[in-house]
């Protein structure tokens, strides 16, 4: 067995067999732009989803959330951009529903084996006018050659579409795997599921295990995008979906097979992608920062130093400034509540050593400055204190970033 | 007994009897602005003090600490801005020891009844040279008159000087409390201790019991410097000392007594005024914003919350933009860990009602935005869950904000 995996240029949601898609406008942003995505499956596929664990769910999290424990297999995945439909009442509730009873007419499928989706501004109702006129424009423009408007379709705040393909070969069967994501802020990471205003779809025409499916898709978002935080704030809305339709037409992937692994490998490979996409086009980002903790006295313990690091406002605007001033990042493990001995920590920039034993290493300033005006750097703090590491992709906070949380709304 | 609590005009760290201060150059700053602030009591005073939680502390808190722990009485405050003496390893303890030893021999005092403080950039050694040439200029200052120069000696990023005195009677007997903070980034609370690049000097000539002192400290602290953030970020310096060295002549205040609960009251009176000018004085600030959450099913979930919105940098973007995207508001609670309802959860700006059974209110935009234009205001979360409440006072995040971090080094 082969186990490489190869990315598809210009690959996009539709590259899975038997997937068409589509992305039209409804007028539900501002804008004018696309606001309607939708994907379909030619057969019934079996689906996982991973929904934001925050107390104030949107209506689509809860319906979909009960779609997904009372169906087994599922046909389309319809979204909105605009508007996120939470925190709504019963009103939102009613208006998720009718939009899947819309789609199940047209596309003459099952109302339960729709999954739903939106991601926008809180708290204003749907426009269902729009809504229902928008739902035959967008089965109307389904197409294997969609996948583009589909990606565009989920954007709010984004200003790149966000979307990958692989392909690798299961006993002589190409099976690819495809996904897109829209998220740039309210981009923060949470222990057990997604986060952020972040919606990921992903297909692929893998036959594949339902149990499998699940424990591979929770094991890949671990390595992906619970990895990631633009500014500490979770959403409402978060949500994954995929759907795998057994067009690839391969022997079922099991649990606890060389082939199983294979899957996990090329899952993660475009969900990475799209999680570190994410943070590139976070709001008013000028760096990639990848914040490392290793020999933590806990698994736990890593994760609170990564996140402290990750989420502070004044080690972001250093870094925005290009500022190595350490001290802030040694102030951040500090108060994170991890346990370690200040004087045994040691702190790099790339390769760069920047703390020794708790104490300036003297590397000249001017090399981490100019280790910090690329846009991309890593840095690493060493607790001395055990076994245990961990790894968030996060950016710095420019002015941008305030500019557009100021007046995303008004 | 009168419960009347005075401000005194003008009022400074010397207000009460038997208190001198300065505050001199000796070349710490860039500015070139003072740097050496310190704070000397005529006779032997009993102390309290609260230090930083963080992991890492500052070679002062360090050996302060120690000072605590070891003398019954002190003399004297000594405190640097520009220079934080944190991550200096031996070295930095050193430095503290020495200037201690400088400043006792100046004064011609025990050196364990001196208390010192550092402030400024972390992970640089403190120029010796210069507190060296600084102390006895610092000494030769000393006045009832210095108050004012001492304030200022402790600023950083501050933009103005923070003090406050307050008088009121026991026995016939007038008491002083008198106080000065610094602070205006890395600002964020602690559960059980102080928080911020935080530093807070309290002088008073009551006569009071020692463990009534340290209780009334830690209570003070729990009503105002506990409650305040301005960015998260918690320092490795943060230090509250009182001085009461008894000139008052009131009969000693004792606990469970209508003393010990005026004394109480005034101190938090000084200490909340100060904890608020803080946040009035966040780096970029353009509005302070009390967060209050009523009606939770804990203590901890009360905090969670208010902790969880007063952090959230889409909620402060929202506030600097006069926005009023309840939404950001509603997530951060739901993202914050405490237990409660989606749809019971009321929100009100003012008395203004925004969302009602987790849905919006109707309240008109216009009407919001108008009360949002406003210096201050006050967001309640009722999560109508048990019985629970917490408040938090904090301030927007601004362009300013940003520059101010990007080039605070640099």
């Amino acid at each position: 067995m082969s186990n490489t995996i190869t990315i598809i240029k210009d690959g996009n949601i539709c590259s899975p067999k038997g997937f068409k898609s589509s992305g039209v406008k409804c007028g539900l942003k501002v804008s004018g732009d696309k606001d309607i995505a939708l994907i379909v499956s030619d057969v019934p596929a079996i689906a996982a989803a991973l929904f934001t664990s925050s107390k104030v769910q949107a209506a689509p999290v809860l319906i979909s959330k009960e779609q997904i424990a009372n169906s087994k297999t599922f046909r389309a995945i319809i979204a909105n951009s605009g508007n996120a439909n939470a925190c709504t009442g019963e009103v939102g509730l009613r208006d998720s529903q009718q939009t899947i009873e819309l789609l199940a007419s047209e596309l003459n499928i099952p109302k339960d084996e729709i999954l739903i989706s939106s991601t926008g501004r809180i708290g204003v109702n749907l426009p269902m006018d729009n809504i229902k006129a928008g739902i035959p424009l967008a089965v109307k423009a389904l197409s294997t050659k969609g996948g583009n408007d589909t990606s565009a379709a989920i954007m709010t705040t984004d200003t790149v579409p966000k979307e990958i393909a692989v392909t690798f070969k299961i006993d002589n069967h190409d099976i690819t795997i495809a996904g897109i994501a829209k998220g740039a802020g309210m981009i923060a990471p949470n222990m057990e599921l997604p986060h952020a205003t972040m919606l990921s779809y992903i297909t692929t025409d893998a036959l594949i295990d339902q149990e499998l499916l699940n424990c591979t898709l929770n094991s890949a978002n671990q390595e992906s995008f619970n990895k990631i935080t633009v500014d500490g704030d979770m959403s409402t809305n978060d949500t994954v979906y995929i759907l795998a339709n057994g067009l690839a037409d391969n022997r079922c992937i099991e649990k606890d097979t060389p082939e199983a692994e294979l899957f996990l490998k090329a899952l993660r490979e475009v969900m990475e992608k799209l999680a570190k996409d994410i943070v590139l086009d976070g709001e008013g980002i000028t760096k990639f920062v990848t914040v490392q903790v290793v020999n933590a006295n806990s698994a736990s313990d890593a994760k609170l130093v990564t996140r402290a690091i990750s989420d502070s406002l004044l080690c972001k605007t250093a870094w925005f400034g290009c500022d190595p001033n350490w001290g802030r990042i040694i102030a951040a493990a500090g108060y994170s509540g991890a346990q370690f001995d200040a004087t045994k920590i040691n702190l790099h920039y790339n390769d760069l050593p920047v703390v020794l034993n708790g104490i300036d290493a003297g590397t000249k300033e001017s090399d981490l400055v100019k280790l910090m005006k690329q846009d991309k750097f890593t840095i690493t703090v060493d607790l001395n204190n055990g076994d245990y590491s961990d790894e968030m992709w996060t950016n710095d906070i420019s002015y941008e970033y305030v500019k557009i949380n100021a007046d995303y709304h008004t």
